[in-house]
C-alpha cells in the first residue's frame, strides 16, 4: 500500500519552535469516501502565523491540537475524485496542512488554472500574502502620492507586495531587511527607494534620514527594534496596519517599546490609527485584489521572489528559519513534482 | 480707568498644577483698535486638554508660554465694535481666555443666537465638548445597534453626550463616574443601561458583569485603570477612538498599561482600531453636528447637566478640580452676567 507522511505538532514550543516540537508519520495513503477527493501535495506554503497555531491560548483561529497535523496553505493536484465539483488532475488551492495526501470534501477548495501563472503563485504573489499586503496596505494604509510607506520583511512575501503596491500609488517605499543581499534586491529588483539592514546599532539615525518627511503609513509585520525606530517619525494622522508581529511569536511579553508609556499620548496627539487585522477580514475585496494583483504581474509593476526547500522533511528546519529570517523571498515547500 | 482682570501662566507645573502656577493680574481694559471688537466674557469653559497646554514640548498645539494668558473657549458679549461684522451686544463664541476682557479683529469668532438654546451651552453640549462626543462616537466607534459601548467621566461634558448617543443609535450604554451620585445620575437622569464607580476595587469584575457581552466601542478620554478593565473585554473588531487620558495628564510615564506587552498582540489578534482624534479634525460634521444635536437636546434625547464656579478668581481651583474629578457636569465659570 502506498504511504503518505505528514508533519504533526509534537509539543508546544517555549520560545523558538526545536526539531523535536515536530513528529513525521507515515501512514498509508487514504481513500476517498463518497464526495470526497485525495489530494497530492505540490506546494505547501510556510508563513509566520503558524507560530500563533503552534500556542495553546486565545488567538483568531484554534491551535493545532498535539499530534494534529501542522497547518498550512497548500497547492494540490487531485489524483482521485468521488466528488462531481473535481476532476482527477485538476489543480487546487487547498489548506492541507504538512502533509504529502490530504482528503477533502471539496469545501474551501478553489481550482487554480495552471495557464494564467505558476500555480505556486497561488499560496504567494496571487494568494493569501499577496492579499495580505494588498488589503492591509490599500485599505487601512491608505498610502496617498508624495507620503512615506515604510515596511519590514520587505523581501518577503507580504513586505515585497506591500512596496511595490506603494510605489505603483505613488508613494515612497522604505523597506526594511536583513542583510546587504537582500537590502540589494530590494531596492534594485523591487524599485523600493530605500532598503535598510534591520541589523544596523543606527537603524533609527537611518531610517530618519531614509523619511526625511516623516512616515505616513507603517505597515506592521514584525514589532521590536523595527517599530521602535518607526514610532518616533509617525506624522500626524498616520496608519499602522497591524498583520503580524514576527519579532514577538516567541516571546509574546516582550511586543512592548521600552516606551511605551509615551505611546497612548502619540496616539492622541498625533491623531494615529493602530489597526489590526487579518486577510479574512477583507474576503470582499477578493475579486478585486485578483484583477488588480495579477494584472500588475503581467505588467511587471509587482515582482515576487520564491525561496524553495526541498520535500516535506524540510519543512521544520525551513519553518525555523523562516522565523529568524533565513528565507529570502516567498517561503515554500515543494512537496511533490507539478506533474505526478 | 476700568479695570481688567486675567490669569496667566506662571510657571509649568511639575505633575499636579498648584495655585501657584497660576497668577492673577490687573490691567485696564483694552480699547478697539481699527476693525477690533472689545469683548467681555460671560462664561468661561474649563477642559482637561488645558493641563496639556501648560506643558512644554510637542503636541498638537502650541503651549501657553509663560506669562501668557490660560486658554479657553468662551462665550462673550461685544461691548464695542470697530468691525462691521459685530455690533455692540452679540454674543459670540471666542476663545478669549482666562480673562475679563479681550479684543478681536472678529476672525475667529461666531455669533450665537441667544433665542435658540442657553448662550453656555455653545462651549458645552453643543459646543467643543459636544462635538468631540459626537464625531469621536460615530465617526471612529461607529457604534451598531446591539453592541456595547463603554466611556468613562460618564457625567462630564464629553462622556455623558457619549453615552446618550450611543443609546440613540442603539447601543448598550457603560459608563463609568466618580461615586454614587454620579453613577446615579448617569443611569436615572441621563438613561446609560449601567454606571460604575471608578473607585471600587472591583471594578474588573463588575464591569465585565456590565458587559456581558464584551465591549465593541471604547470612547478613551481617561486611561489608567479604567483603560485596564476595559482592555481585556474589547471584543473582536472593538473600536477604541482616543481623545484624552485625563488620568495621565499629570504623569505622562504611566500612560502604559502595566500588562502593555499583551497590548499590541491583542490589537492584530483581535483587529482592534485605537485611534487618536482631535475635534477639529472632523470640523467638516460641523453642519451635522449642529443639525443632530440640537434636535437630540430639543426632543430631550441628550440631556446635559452644568457645573458652575463663580467668578474669574474660581478658575484655578476650579480647573485644578477638574482634573481630579471634582466638577459634577460640564464645569463653567461664570465670569460675567449674561446682560452687563
Amino acid at each position: 500500500m502506498a504511504q503518505a507522511k505528514r508533519i504533526v505538532l509534537a509539543s508546544r514550543p517555549v520560545g523558538e519552535p526545536k526539531p523535536s516540537d515536530f513528529r513525521t508519520e507515515e501512514v498509508p495513503v487514504p481513500t476517498p469516501g463518497d464526495g470526497e477527493v485525495l489530494l497530492r501535495t505540490i506546494w505547501l506554503s510556510l508563513d509566520p502565523y503558524m507560530r500563533g497555531r503552534m500556542n495553546d491560548g486565545p488567538s483568531y483561529a484554534a491551535p493545532v491540537p498535539i499530534g494534529g497535523v501542522m497547518e498550512a496553505g497548500t497547492v494540490n493536484e487531485v489524483i482521485a475524485s468521488n466528488n462531481p465539483g473535481f476532476a482527477k488532475g485538476d489543480i487546487v488551492l487547498a489548506r492541507a496542512g504538512w502533509q504529502t495526501h490530504a482528503l477533502s470534501d471539496g469545501k474551501g477548495l478553489a481550482k487554480i488554472d495552471p495557464k494564467l501563472a505558476p500555480i505556486s503563485t497561488a499560496v504567494g504573489v496571487l494568494g493569501m500574502p499577496g492579499m495580505t499586503a494588498y488589503t492591509g496596505l490599500l485599505d487601512i494604509g491608505q498610502p496617498q502620492a508624495g507620503e512615506t510607506v515604510v515596511v519590514a520583511a520587505a523581501s518577503g512575501a507580504v513586505g515585497s507586495a506591500v512596496g511595490q503596491i506603494a510605489k505603483i500609488k505613488g508613494a515612497r517605499a522604505v523597506g526594511i531587511a536583513g542583510g546587504k543581499d537582500k537590502c540589494d534586491f530590494v531596492k534594485k529588483e523591487l524599485g523600493f527607494d530605500e532598503c535598510l539592514d534591520h541589523r544596523d546599532p543606527d537603524l533609527a539615525a537611518k531610517l530618519k534620514a531614509a523619511c526625511p518627511k516623516g512616515i505616513d503609513v507603517y505597515f506592521e509585520n514584525v514589532g521590536g527594534a523595527v517599530f521602535e525606530a518607526v514610532f518616533p517619525l509617525l506624522n500626524n494622522f498616520a496608519r499602522v496596519p497591524v498583520c503580524g508581529l514576527i519579532a514577538h511569536y516567541n516571546d509574546r511579553q516582550a511586543a512592548a517599546p521600552k516606551w511605551a508609556g509615551a505611546m497612548m499620548f502619540a496616539v492622541l496627539t498625533k491623531r494615529l490609527t493602530i489597526r489590526g487585522f487579518i486577510v479574512s477580514d477583507f474576503a470582499a475585496r477578493r475579486a478585486d485584489f485578483l484583477r488588480d494583483m495579477s494584472g500588475w504581474v503581467r505588467e511587471g509593476k509587482v515582482k515576487y521572489k520564491e525561496f524553495v526547500t526541498e520535500g516535506l522533511d524540510s519543512a521544520p528546519d525551513a519553518f525555523m528559519g523562516l522565523l529568524k529570517g533565513a528565507n529570502f523571498g516567498k517561503q515554500l515547500v515543494r512537496v511533490g513534482p507539478d506533474k505526478a
